[in-house]
Formats: structure tokens, sequence, C-alpha cells
């Protein structure tokens, strides 16, 4: 019977994919995804049935691979990052009616952004998207908050939207509530992409003119430090 | 010159490694980890100089394998999961003197657990740890508090420590000042590892008993519902 694969492929690189989700991708008659994505998978999808569309297709996307797989191919909708974690998963079960589907995860752009600055998260975190396309922003406001009470690192996917572009700012104003101003923040463009950038800053001093919505920010907790142009949280005790 | 390479390896089936992992294992002349995470890696490390040690030997592997980047080897240092949450990355920074590092991120066990429940996690979730080793047991109580506060999906690791049994207990305690009682919960024993049990409860339903050192738990947001046996938390709106 033909499967539904949602395939998490990590940030971009093809270092970063899983065994499981090349080898998947290889198996799947069918790829479907928002267009730069599958151009991450080069020849890896070479000769296969492409269908990409672009960044506001993805309940059309969800839709279209559903009705492949009825046809009976197996198809592949492919999310970066993790398909769990603000992917297509989601959309996917609430879609997927009486088709077998099978979710492959993969690694989230804030772990690869974390290891591209140190160890910045290495302990409690709390993932945070700032976009209010499908939240409302109080919902946000309160995350921000209560996540900087509970003095957990914050990971922040989507820091920039089209729209508003003061979204940062105010997650920022939240946290200096709670964080100190000197607390460190890793800026990662592009992480796991080859040409990836990284920015070492504090709370205080970010250049919100260089976060784009390609960026992942890390803030982290009281115990994070700096150290060799490191970025590192401990485990909640000195080494020595 | 020699490198020290700290390997996030997955949950721990080996389709879950990355490339980049299996590649650095197999250029590595030393691998050095917990003797059963060394066990996942099978013929992957077959021929290599090895050491392994006990649970409580995280501080001796890490100056071990720095040892012998100094000697001028490469060493891969093995964490499971992600090696920046809860892993070796860390650890090896604090310690690491002038040495070279490379960070290689990997599937951190909640989302390969989220990827067997279905897709519970999906939108802004809080990782927590309930080992209090490393942090005093107060600061990891009030972050349970203010991630189910912010209504964050909550992903629980170390659930079950040998020493106090009752962690889990208190924390869903706390959970049920602000989550409903009927709030979805995931448990996952042994993710991504061929032998994985799920269990699907609700908050006030846990059997605390079934929950082991080695499981992780996904306690859903306001919105995460179960269809057809699998637990979904919505992106905040409702597709149709």
């Amino acid at each position: 019977m033909a499967k539904l694969y949602v395939i998490g492929i990590g940030p971009g690189g093809r270092e970063h994919m899983t065994l499981k989700a090349v080898e998947t991708i290889k198996k799947s008659d069918i790829i479907v995804g928002y267009t730069p994505y599958i151009d991450y998978l080069g020849d890896l999808v070479k000769g296969k049935e492409i269908y990409s569309t672009g960044m506001k297709g993805e309940i059309e996307r969800c839709k279209l691979a559903i009705k492949k797989v009825k046809e009976g191919k197996n198809t592949a909708i492919i999310s970066t990052g993790d398909a769990g974690l603000y992917g297509m998963a989601g959309p996917i079960l609430e879609l997927k009616e009486d088709i077998e589907v099978e979710i492959i995860p993969g690694v989230t752009a804030a772990f690869s952004a974390a290891s591209e600055l140190g160890s910045p998260i290495m302990h409690d975190f709390a993932s945070i998207s700032l976009s209010d396309l499908l939240t409302p922003w109080e919902v946000i406001e309160k995350r921000i908050e209560k996540a900087a009470e509970g003095d957990f690192v914050i990971a922040i996917y989507n820091p920039r939207s089209k729209g508003r572009k003061d979204h940062l700012e105010k997650a920022v104003e939240i946290m200096l509530k709670y964080k100190e101003g000197d607390t460190p923040v890793g800026i990662v463009k592009n992480s796991g992409r080859g040409n990836t950038e990284i920015i070492l800053t504090t709370l205080v001093n970010i250049s919100y003119e260089k976060v784009d919505m390609l960026s992942i920010l890390i803030i982290g907790n009281s115990n994070t430090y700096v150290k060799d142009d490191q970025m590192i949280t401990p485990r909640g005790y000195h080494i020595r």
C-alpha cells in the first residue's frame, strides 16, 4: 500500500540529513515541497516526479501529497529542520483521512545553530516562533514572558515577518524584564547551509537590521557565558 | 591538526544518525562514550580504539577525549540525541583548553518520540529535565510552572531518577494548576530504538510505574487532541 512520508531534512545541507531521510526520499516516487527546500535535495530527487510550490502553498502541498498517495504513489513531503516542529507533520495528520503516514524526524535549525555557536542550549530551553500568521501575538508575548521568567534558554524562530517588523524588538523588551542586558545572544543566519553567518552579541546590543527571516536567535539563561568566541550554557555546575 | 568531534548520534537507531555523524565517526581514530551508546554504533566503530565508561563517568570521558586529541588523534566523543541538549558539547567546551572542537548536531529524543506519537509538539514547546543531579529541584519546579502557565507543549527528559522517584508526580501536580486533566500526554520508551513502547494517556491518568529513566514524556498544550491514536497539536488554527 502506498504511504505518505513526512520528512524532516534538517537545516538544509545534505550532511545534516539522517540516513532514513535520504533512504526514504530515494524510495519515494513523488516529492512534494516548498521550492527552495526541493533545491537543497539536488541529485537526490533527480528523475522523480516533483511538485514544488511557493511559501504560502502549505495546505495546497499537503492536499496534493495526500491525493498522490490515494493514487497509489509513495510520496514524500519535505520539511526543513524537524517535520514535527513548525513543520508539515501537523497539517498532514490533520488532513490525512485514511492514508498511512510515517513521520521522519530531523535536526531542527536551533540545534544546528547551537552547534555553530558552541553549546548555548545545553539545558532546559523554550522554542518560540515570532510569526503571528497562525498564532495571536498576545499568546506569543505571554510565552516569551513565561520562558524568560523561568530562566529558560530561548530559541527564537521566525524573528522577522514580512508584515510587522518590530516583533523581535518587542520580544527583547519583554525578556529584559527578567534577563540581564548582558545575557549572551547568538544570531545564526543560514545555519547548516554552508553560507552560515554568526553574530555573537548581548540582549541589549542586538542589531535588528541584521536579523532576517532565515535567522535563528538563541538567548542564554542566567548562567550562559562566552569563552573563546563560543557561547556556553553550563549544565548547572562548575566543572574543574 | 587533530580535532575533537562531539557527535550527537540521535536516539539510538542507526537510521536516525546524520550523514555527517556517520562520516565523522568513520574518520575518527578514537571513539569515547558511555558503553551502551558505543554499542548502538556496532560495526561503525569496528577496529577503532574505543574508550567506554559507565554513566557517572562523563567528566572522566571528556578529559580522556581531550587528552587523546592533544596526543594527535582525531577523537569522537559520543552523545545520544543532540550533543548540545543535555549532551557532551557543554562539558567539552568548558574543559577543552586550546584544542579544536567541532560539534555535530543530531535528532533529539523528544523529536523522535514526537514522530512516533503523531505531531504532538508542532508549535512552541519547552524542554525540561527532571534530573536534579546538576540543577536544584526548586529551579526545575519553577520552569515546569512557567512552561505550563505559558501553555507550552512540554517535553520531559529524565522523568525518573534512581534517587527520588516522585519527581514526575510533583511535576504533574504543578502542570495541573494550568493544564486541564484531560490534556493528552504521550509517553515513549526507547524512542527510535526498534523496541519502542508508546503510551497515550492524559495528565490525570499517567501510570507512573510504567515510566522509566529511558522514557520521554510529551504533554500537550490547550489545543492538543488525539485522533486515530495519534497525538496532534495544531499550529494555531483549524485546517479544512
